[in-house]
């Protein structure tokens, strides 16, 4: 098929033959006719670019393939000449978006699988099914420090229900791996990071079947080392590296031809085998089922925060927390993961209320981010919060669970440079132009790759996290640290694509969201007192409607200025690109204009970047209509 | 300090007294009032929320503060209450870019350091400085799988030179850290990652001293695991977990009292002990020394790319390989790092020509930025490669290497779309969004904080990199994986901020880049038969000068199409924002509007996500002037 393809991995995917014939035909208890079944074993292929054995298995049994059960077919060996085509659902890599719901997540940027792997053994655990979860990792992939993220997180939450199987075969892309992989040294780490450990020769069934057979039967979770051979069977692929090749057409026969005989000599049959019986299944949790938030007030008390309904102040990350915490006495599926930084985060209040619940990933946020892709699979919706500087660990993450459509939410607090005495190394200020970056892409569904938000006060917070709740796709919240006064009623409502006008002006139009919100309304103030209106715009999230922005802004001089405590690719590129299409618009921005530093407040690092209260006094009296 | 800051970690900063006092005291070869000396021995706080007792004993031992040598002067124990002030050198974490030159990096959001470690050791290496670095790492830090992703790498290129000195005082900032990363299993997973493990009582000054007397003397590097108590000496502190919080204003004398009291007790001298001798330093490298390129056919003979000469065909990827080699030979302080796949990026050409000046890493991308962060430290110009898609697992690293200035390049191939059949996991879309962030945010010496490159041929490309190395700060430049014809003459100049018109037309004006330019000058060219002639850019840069863009746009009916194969916030936002500011251009922006998947050819994606040439024609015509 690699051939067919014209690229590919085929030795990568020899060498897992034997091991993916164990797990997938005598192993998995799962009928491949119905891989939406919740009580089927799961299998995560953390390396990727194998994948082609597992087509190849999946084909021979018959696997369904397709969106949802209703329009599923069955795949067959001829399906399998269309690996990589555009209408194939056979995609370069595990991908189940595509229409391979034998796959839970999308893998191909290595090291992510098992702490996907780890999501689904929560997943299962919640839900009381007896499940099973095989990993596939390769040697050089063990060098991502986020498999010994996933190798430690295993073992805190005693997840006996995973096995991990590292495919030794000694060879990396541009060369051989290092010592440090070797099997002996991938042995040794599993040991060290407390798991029961196997060696296996991963090309001996009678080896591998032995070795699984003790998975479940420890007191540790169980890691089987199996050393492998890149290109096993087809001598032409042996010795030198022959990596993310297809072999040529005109030796396709030959190579097959000795597969064949291999497979004779060793009284191999094709399929028709024997497999485990499959187990009846719980009915999967109902997706979209809409979630119903209680009345603020109500919701503040149950967090133990009524006071802040008499001071009518509060964080809008302690606004995340009381949402957080109405969320899972709302619905089952809410789930929440933090990494150390609950206490400031203020997704502790969920983990006291619904301990069950919360799994805290400690200082691994890569982890983190990919077991709530796992818990998503699992029909979940995990809420992950760290800082927002802490979940730039997390890109790709994030980009994979977005490949997956993962229904994750991610939450990062402490953003912007409000955070002042810590320093730059603890403020994100490239946060908004990557998840912004998401949000005009289709997932597939009509509904956006990415949906974010940034809420000024925590009434509008707690209605984002419930807007979140209710997008069936990846969210971002960015909460800030200071606290922050009430700006809306405590019923007021808010929506996806909304914002809100805070004051009406006929001279320009301020725009900002969050915590520089405050800073840009007290702009406004002074200068309304110096005769200077300005309309005042609460862009929460994005996308935007922009068109009640622009429409204000036309009434008003035609001018908007935004005001942000991010680098640029945020709301001014948001409205820019919006007025770019009309010439009766102008933009212009107020981004921080350089590097922050600590300081005693935010007002003072918002100065010293260039968005003080001043400078958007000033820059507003120069574009303001006269 | 952390009382006057009203903010900070007094509690892990304690829990290294013994440990700062043995390596700055006793161990470290250096002078405090000369930091620049090259011949030092260096220390990276990778747990930087603990820096208030390095500040404490640099201005104990009169260390030098400021921007350089010229302007230098000594911390006094006074200036320790500015902690944290907007106006002081002592930010609220490791900054050296503040005036700080002790710390070689930014260190705070934690895991990285010892890979920084690790990039000032090889520095050490290639000038023969015999110079030793010393890591202190949190015991709940090393759950981040940076850390041993350092392991590894230290142990692959032996480098003795670096002694990681383990924190373990078992509190993490939301609860107790994990029995995973217990002394024990931090002292079982060095000994497995193949370090020589000694374990001691973190206050005890003989223990640490007999330990660090072994630092060199094994055939392995050396892990100290140092027990630790957070909060040690002051009981207040004690028992529960009392973190990031300084010390009420009412008790701080009695708690330091106690200190006093202990330290009498113990016999403890405040300074003017005797400390190892300091060597004279050989003069660091001449900064900015600006580096010329020979002729781009001499660069590609000696590449070995004669044969493209004739074929006037060579992906951007390979421009980067010869034009690699290229600054080899012209300037020592040039160094590559590749992630397993030198053979894709082409960094090989470097690593085979130039070898002991290139850093295989493996696949452990966090690592390799880092590592780069550390060689850029050590008067290095390190050129850090891979998959554009992988660099997305490094973004936090890279952050940090903003803000530390370090002098790095980041070079990412296969971006965008257009490398086809291997699927999203392998395709940079949120790339240019967050490299462009950067890119209006000044460093502090009146350049962009990031300078973003996508070159369309090989040709640009290798100018692209002549610029990156004579740009003082961190740039980024995005290679793709086809072939793609020359569309500039050998010897055509390229320079900061700018662009190049490829064609002239009075209709429209349309404007793209690296590997996605072709479409769009297809598309021009089928358009001017059909009647309707544009002007096609090539916006190779960020931060772009948009004024010649605009002008000709204005020329040409006022209206410009982007062209994108990466999500919003890139070309379409540059030139929204540019334009916004005025009311005669209009700028409309094609970027993908799904998210890809496999298919056979890179014009098959670009049509799957809505930026294929029969849309950017149709488009074109809609927006065309009449």
């Amino acid at each position: 098929m690699t051939t067919a393809a014209g690229s590919g991995h085929p030795s990568t995917a020899l060498a897992l033959g034997h091991i993916i014939y164990e797990v997938m035909y005598k192993q998995m208890r799962y009928d491949p006719a119905n891989p939406w079944n919740p009580a089927n074993d799961r299998l995560v292929l953390s390396i990727g670019h194998a994948v082609p054995i597992v087509y190849a298995a999946y084909a021979d049994l018959s696997g369904a393939v397709g969106f949802d059960e209703a329009e599923k077919r069955l795949l067959t060996v001829d399906d399998l000449s269309t690996l990589r085509e555009l209408s194939s659902v056979l995609d370069g890599h595990p991908n189940p978006a595509e229409g391979f719901p034998f796959f839970d997540a999308a893998t191909g940027s290595l090291g992510q699988g098992l702490s996907v792997a780890a999501g689904l053994a929560l997943g299962a655990r919640l839900d009381k099914i007896d499940k099973r979860i095989f990993a596939i990792v390769g040697d050089g992939e063990s060098r991502e420090g986020q498999v010994w993220e996933a190798m430690d997180f295993i073992v805190d939450h005693k997840l006996k229900n995973v096995c991990v199987i590292f495919s030794c075969n000694n060879h990396g892309q541009a060369a051989a791996v290092s010592p440090q992989q070797s099997a002996d040294a991938v042995a040794a780490k599993a040991a060290a990071f407390g798991w029961e450990v196997t060696r296996v020769d991963g090309h001996d069934p009678e080896e591998l079947a032995a070795a699984l057979s003790g998975f479940g039967a420890n007191k540790k979770p169980l890691a089987i080392v199996a050393e492998t051979v890149k290109g096993w069977g087809v001598d032409m692929m042996l010795g030198k590296n022959f990596h993310g090749k297809p072999v040529p057409a005109d030796q396709v026969e030959s190579a097959c031809a000795q597969l064949d005989q291999t497979g004779q000599k060793l009284g191999a049959q094709s399929n028709g085998e024997v497999r485990p019986e499959t187990r009846a299944g719980t009915p999967a949790r109902a997706k979209g089922k809409p979630i119903k938030l209680p009345p603020f007030a109500e919701a503040m008390k149950r967090a133990g925060k009524e006071a802040a309904l008499e001071t009518k102040s509060l964080a809008t990350r302690a606004g995340y927390g009381v949402a957080l915490v109405a969320l899972g006495d709302t619905d089952e599926r809410i789930v929440a993961l933090d990494a150390d930084v609950s206490n400031s985060t203020f997704s502790d209040a969920f983990a006291k209320l619904h301990t069950d619940r919360f799994f805290e990933c400690k200082i691994a946020e890569q982890n983190m981010v990919s077991v709530g892709a796992g818990l998503s699979a699992a029909g979940r919706i995990p809420f992950a919060s760290s800082f927002a500087k802490f979940i730039a660990r997390a890109v790709d993450q994030i980009d994979l669970a977005g490949i997956s459509r993962a229904n994750i939410k991610i939450v990062g607090s402490h953003a912007g440079v409000s955070l002042g005495a810590d320093g730059p190394s603890q403020m994100a200020v490239t946060d908004v132009a990557y998840f912004r970056s998401m949000t005009r892409a289709d997932a597939g569904r009509g509904t956006p790759l990415c949906h974010v938000f940034q809420p000024s006060d925590a009434i509008c917070a707690y209605r984002c996290v419930e807007l979140m709740a209710n997008v069936d796709g990846l969210c971002y919240m960015r909460t800030h640290r200071p606290n922050a006064s009430f700006l809306y009623p405590l019923d007021e409502e808010f929506s996806l694509r909304g914002c809100k006008q805070l004051r009406k002006g006929d001279k320009l139009t301020l725009v900002s969201s969050g915590y520089m919100l405050y800073t840009a309304i007290e702009a406004a103030q002074k200068l309304a007192a110096a005769g200077i209106e300005c309309n005042v715009f609460d862009a929460y999230t994005f996308p935007l409607d922009a068109a009640p922005v622009l429409d204000a802004a036309r009434a008003a001089g035609g001018v908007i200025l935004t005001v942000e405590d991010n680098y640029i690719g945020g709301l001014h590129a948001e409205l820019a690109e919006a007025a770019g299409e009309t010439t009766d618009v102008r933009v212009f921005g107020m981004t921080p204009t350089r590097m922050p530093k600590s300081a005693k407040s935010a007002a003072e690092v918002f100065s010293y970047v260039g968005v003080g209260l001043d400078q958007i006094i000033e820059k507003a009296k120069a574009l303001a209509a006269t």
